[in-house]
């Protein structure tokens, strides 16, 4: 019995070893050095040839060995947007290691990417960079292909969704800090505590809401659904959600506000109300973004190491270029601390 | 009579027309493909050899024939530090210029850059990009000759200092900024109007403090050079200048920040002086970093066009790189704009 992809390619190999180039060619009715003009990202291939090949060597898990000295001295950084807030902070960590390990930091945003040049993975497999680190940004199957078939590693940093267990990741203890933050809340006397959290599409808003929760259930406290809104980490959603907590007759005292952005926009639903930060309120962010010291009152909040995460990250990537096979699944939390500073306080008497 | 380089270097023109890559062998003493393996920044090259090749083609103008077909698809994005609190918007316009033509953009810092593959010029040589844009961060000699031998052109971004008359650079309308924030402190009834100044060996800062005292000038106020300090653009600064100002028994009824992270700064020492914004200070920034419309109360401040900016040396340098010579000297400025939000209003009665 034969699976469907066997059949179509008898002639190579598919257990026990990997198949090389030249039988890929073979398979695919062409030469070599056109395998590995598509390996390399070259414009003269037609395109009908090209897809055959990348088919073949997607059905057959083609892995290119390793030769370092092909590589060009780059590391690739992509984001999905550059609009994140602490965008910055990832490129400092990812700058910081490449330039230890020599490499420079080619840096990219894949939404809405379409270039006459060929699709940004293509770009990319073009380039031959030493790994490629992708923030708050998945790849599709085809994506992952080019990539593996070219044994360039990547590594996703602080995934949006759930990256399967197979992909290589870095985050932060996201559940753990909504657990310190709530806490931090009860153990300074507030029983009405309110959350903003992130889109439900993110992994790291469910996480976060999710030890909020547990902070609120250990402590003996009941967990009331109507005070747990869904913003989507913008400042926008920090002001209409707060304006819509802070405005009931049996508002909360507290809020944890799933990132610093939101906590922002939390404190000018405060302000356009008259409540005062934290005699009235008290307000507990997440990232430690540096604005959070900046804002008055200076903000509580839940430090992710967004720079050292980009950092590890990094050094992740190079472990996988090094090592014959890259480890798979392996995944990296660094830990949240909480950073109390002046927007918390006990609930006004 | 001749000088002492066409005394060293007989056999190589100096007038009329530049000197041919055969020509600069000659004069090395090595053969063709030698000086192009320094001109591509290759290792195996002889570090004696090289430095004769270097001081050749710097000192005989040499500029290579531009082959686009031979440069790769990259743009040199280059940070003096990436510290800086509007390096975002700065990447984001360069991203997005970069990517309109079909280029990836490398990010570097340049500050205490000392890798083992050669300096930081080396590398950027090797790569072989369409072009450099440098933000707050001037060239050295060499780097220039390094640069300009190769035919791959830069661009500076707001330069800290003078550029020199001869660097293409794109900047913001500073003194125009200075004079209007100061303007509309006048309008508004202000005459004790301080200053916090950035650091005074950059350009900008200066710019912005000429403005600001033409402003009070052509009001027929006097200018107090008391009231005007030397900041540094940082927060820090803002905080502590402004205790200073603000103990005062005269103190200002309004202050021109110098930037936004000064008049963030400038509100938390207000705080802790128990002044309310706008009631007891006013207080202008410079930059309208996101953050100035999230801080309480949202900040009066200069728009600076920074995306904008960024995008239009990017522009800039794919011009150049286009024209068979770079126009030399070519500065642009763009426009700033008073954004006035919370933080400014007539003095107290």
């Amino acid at each position: 019995m034969t699976s469907p992809e066997s059949a179509e390619t008898p002639s190579v190999p598919r257990q026990g070893r990997t198949a090389t180039l030249a039988e890929i060619a073979r398979a695919a009715g062409v030469s070599a050095p056109t395998v590995s003009k598509v390996l390399n990202g070259r414009a003269d291939v037609a395109p009908a040839t090209r897809s055959r090949v990348e088919r073949l060597l997607r059905s057959h898990g083609y892995r290119r060995r390793r030769a370092d000295a092909s590589r060009s001295p780059l590391i690739e950084l992509v984001f999905h947007e550059l609009e994140s807030a602490w965008a910055m902070e990832v490129i400092r960590g990812v700058e910081r290691a490449a330039r230890r390990a020599g490499l420079s930091v080619v840096l990219s945003e894949s939404a809405g990417r379409h270039t006459p040049g060929g699709s940004w993975a293509d770009q990319v497999a073009a380039r031959r960079p030493h790994g490629v680190i992708l923030v708050l940004s998945g790849l599709d199957e085809g994506q992952r292909t080019l990539l593996t078939s070219r044994s360039i590693p990547f590594v996703v940093m602080d995934p949006a969704g759930d990256p399967g267990a197979e992909v290589p990741s870095v985050g932060a203890t996201n559940w753990q800090g909504g657990l310190s933050a709530t806490r931090h809340l009860v153990e300074l006397g507030h029983t009405r505590i309110g959350a903003i959290s992130g889109p439900t599409r993110m992994m790291c808003a469910r996480a976060r809401v999710d030890g909020y929760r547990a902070a609120l259930e250990t402590a003996g406290l009941a967990v009331d659904p109507g005070l747990i809104l869904d913003g989507d980490f913008h400042h926008e959603a920090g002001y209409r959600l707060g304006l819509d907590l802070l405005r009931r007759d049996n508002r909360p005292t507290a809020v944890f506000a799933g990132n610093d952005l939101q906590a922002l926009g939390l404190y000018e639903a405060a302000r356009e109300l008259g409540l005062r930060i934290p005699d009235d309120l008290s307000v507990v962010g997440f990232d430690d973004l540096p604005v959070a010291r900046w804002v008055g009152p200076p903000l509580t909040t839940v430090r992710q190491p967004l720079t050292e995460m980009a950092e590890a990250a990094t050094r992740m990537v190079l472990e996988l270029g090094r090592e014959e096979k890259p480890t798979a699944g392996a995944r990296m939390e660094l830990a949240t601390s909480l950073v109390v500073r002046s927007s918390t306080a006990p609930p006004a008497a």
